[in-house]
């Protein structure tokens, strides 16, 4: 066999089954290498952002890697973005990146470019195979690297010749790292601060310790000490609903989440690090722990979260059952006019359980955040990194992961706008995906940090720029130029009609909802 | 005044006029600026890729840089493909990417990222502020870079304090390099080469060497010595039509333009480098032009073609009028079912006088190429960079740059969808652009490197991975979606009346040429 195929082998015999694609000439044998094996389903994105970021969803939700496939340098670099975010995510991502041929390369062709170099800010781990029979090896490599925990950015680069020649082999798929355990002591450390806290105290969850089992042992030691339970701005998977362990979430801006740290005497972080702002402002702090508490860092996100706060409940010896468990809440809406607060109770009343939501709803999406806390079990997936235009691909990844679960792409339409793409791999691939655009016309957050940067009276020009109305968008046709079914809605009513339509049925849909 | 406003009034002093951005929170100080600037006009772009391909396009009509503003790492990742594109044009850029503070870049906020790593690849030259007064500075060498012959990718990084802090001033303009002439021992070199070549000969150009002006001495030389003129396969601006001197293209597949070239005794090459193909293929040769022959680079991208080519043919004592002038031609259009050919022919038929192209028709805008060689003058730009997604963002700089001339972007349908948030840039500033997309549903050009790789026999999966019928795109429909206006053709005659009519109206338009 030749390279490329002993490498897609390698990765079949790891368990990693699904390869996101955009690909270009020097990626051919690898495309032949993915329709020979029978264990690879190949799916297609015409922008290598949808690519990355259906890697990304696909991570969080089936906790192993996809392989993304992507051309050379200038595609890599169109995949970043969402690299970036899923790498904030903590995602196993393998990214299989063609190269001109070795002896190729010091032509200096019009493709050629530093294809390591464009890798290495967004990855976790590049490495470049060495010749047709090392690729198989870098392969195995990249998995290993991927699925250490909670999941890395392994970037594999393909030299065309490595992957067209013959006489290589598959290898043997190597062991994944174990994952690191948080030391007793700064267990015993963190049941201590609990108990002998001066006041409120919290438990900060992030990362893998938003998982519905983490979660249970987080309520268990809020049951046992009191404390609260807050959450990360933006998590990568927050198994939330009724029934399950409810976690309080930070607010976005930094003198928001200050104020609503500053009671606390007592901070022990699980699966993060204690919260900065997004951004810095003048004169504005940088830093949201109150100043005097006592922070512990238990364990990081890179330490196995469940098995930290299952120790931790241990050393508090705390009751079986948990506190803070999510009641059942149906919040009424208000007919007329669509808003954000009754999209938000009609979203959060009709969401089925098992839901996934991709939630890049911006200013928008915070109500239908907020008012599901006590919908049905879901799972919540948000922007990690920040970088907007991640909500739509990671809908495609998690609908690819989970094709028996419903999948809810709740997006602002300045964000969405970066990635429109996706709908057609949506559309393609008959993904159970229901995307509902929150269309204000606006880079609406944009017109909140100008002023708090301290650009006082704002221009025409400025405001232009953070104005998407002129023209306006028209979601509904971008839809359907891309093959997926969409609506647009005004009011109340006419949204409740579309989203029951759209989840009492299989396949791609789009609700653009004029707010 | 701060230091965004240092920077953005000392760019102006550069006479610098033009910001395509796409801003987020760490550059509002900066949309700010442009704002307070009424000598600077922004652009807004709603992909990155948008942002850095206009600059291109505008770079290579205006000859002087625009500035981009991008968001940090990921936004700047997301305009890489198009910067690879325009360093290869040669195009002057000036990048201004935010970043955080610099006291908050250590907290590693979510945006946090190694935006020198990103920018470095594709960037001829990269500086970070290091305070808010050097930040004027800092934009007044990267204009010096950016404009140093025939133009670079200057990139500023501009952390939020340095732009939002008071006491900056502005500075005055850097001196831009002056342009390297080529030694008179390398003319009479070529000179010798072309006067004795024991065969046929070429002049074989590229870059600016593709000016009217420099082609002009290109066709004398051709006079004097018999030589062929014969241009790069991907030139940034080939100034051609009828009255210019003509010059042949270099077929784009690596052993036909093996072949095209094995005739040549001696090649002299001004303006680039001698070709290789565009990709290694298993078997093909790199290298492309004919072994024994005598190969002159006389100057390269980056010395002064016109001076080169007027110095050849002073040496060669040159007639004044040039061979190799190009008559006007007009092609007949074959009736009914719309093909290349006949949309070629339709195509050249009504280009107008003084057109700029931004061709990235890929497989079926071939044949609009070369028959449009006879058409009224007019401008080329092509896919330097080979990194697909090009031409509308090239258009809009074109249009930006060039307001009183008709830019045609002709553009394959699957390069288009990398970019095609460039429509609504289009609407949003009135751009006079007629966009034809040529729509066959396919990545064509990879069904036929699918083969040329030596992948045989192409399983169900390889060749859906190269298929975008399923779904159909529906280029009008994206286009109305971004306010674009926009018609579909299938046949010669709603061709020549829809491209009729884009024509004889400004602003911009959408033909789907269905093929």
């Amino acid at each position: 066999m030749n390279g490329a195929e002993a490498f897609i082998e390698t990765l079949a015999d790891c368990g990693v089954d699904t390869c996101f694609a955009n690909p270009g000439t020097s990626e051919m044998q690898l495309v032949a290498a993915v329709d020979r094996s029978p264990r690879m389903r190949a799916v297609l994105g015409l922008f290598e952002g949808v690519v990355t970021g259906a890697a990304d969803g696909y991570g969080r939700m089936a906790d192993k890697p996809a392989i993304t496939l992507l051309h050379l340098g200038p595609g890599l670099g169109n995949g970043l973005a969402n690299l970036h975010n899923a790498r904030r995510a903590g995602s196993p991502v393998i990214n299989m990146v063609g190269d001109h041929a070795t002896y190729h390369r010091h032509y200096d062709a019009p493709l050629t470019s530093d294809v390591t170099g464009v890798a290495a800010p967004m990855s976790d781990w590049v490495r470049i195979s060495r010749s047709e029979r090392d690729l198989a090896q870098a392969g195995a490599e990249a998995f290993s690297v991927a699925q250490s925990y909670p999941g890395k950015i392994a970037t594999v680069i393909v030299p065309a010749d490595h992957a067209w020649t013959e006489g290589a082999a598959k290898v043997a798929p190597l062991p994944v790292p174990p994952t690191a355990k948080t030391p007793q002591e700064a267990i015993d450390q963190a049941a201590a601060a609990l108990r002998d806290s001066d006041g409120p105290s919290v438990l900060f969850l992030g990362g893998r310790a938003l998982r519905e089992d983490a979660l249970h042992h987080a309520g268990r030691i809020a049951a046992a000490t009191g404390c609260r339970l807050i959450c990360e701005t933006f998590a990568a998977r927050n198994q939330r609903g009724a029934g399950r362990v409810a976690v309080e979430r930070l607010p976005y801006f930094g003198e928001q989440a200050e104020a609503y740290l500053a009671e606390f005497k007592t901070l022990v972080f699980v699966g993060c690090e204690p919260p900065v702002s997004f951004f810095a402002y003048p004169g504005k702090p940088s830093w949201l722990s109150p100043p005097g508490a006592t922070i512990v860092r238990m364990a990081s996100m890179r330490e196995d979260a469940l098995a930290a706060l299952e120790g931790l409940a241990t050393a508090l010896n705390a009751p079986a059952q948990p506190a803070l468990v999510q009641k059942s809440i149906i919040v009424e809406a208000a007919p007329g006019k669509l808003n954000s607060a009754n999209l938000g109770a009609i979203f959060a009343e009709l969401l089925p359980e098992g839901a996934i939501v991709a939630d890049e709803g911006a200013t928008q999406g915070g109500a239908a955040y907020g008012m599901s806390a006590g919908s049905k079990p879901h799972d919540w997936l948000q922007l990690t990194g920040g970088s907007i235009g991640s909500g739509l691909p990671v809908a495609v990844g998690a609908a690819v992961a989970c094709p028996d679960r419903k999948v809810i792409a709740l997006h602002g339409d300045g964000g969405a706008m970066y990635t429109n793409q996706a709908l057609w791999t949506m559309a393609r691939e008959k993904l159970d995906v229901t995307t509902i655009i929150l269309n204000n016309g606006s880079y609406a957050i944009l017109n909140i940090e100008l002023a708090r940067v301290g650009a006082q009276n704002p221009g025409p020009k400025a405001l232009a720029m953070l104005d998407l109305t002129n023209p306006a968008i028209n979601w509904t046709k971008l839809s359907e130029g891309m093959g997926v079914p969409a609506v647009r809605v005004e009011t109340a009513e006419e949204f409740r009609a579309a989203l029951a339509d759209a989840l009492a049925h299989k396949g791609p849909r789009l609700i653009e909802a004029m707010l």
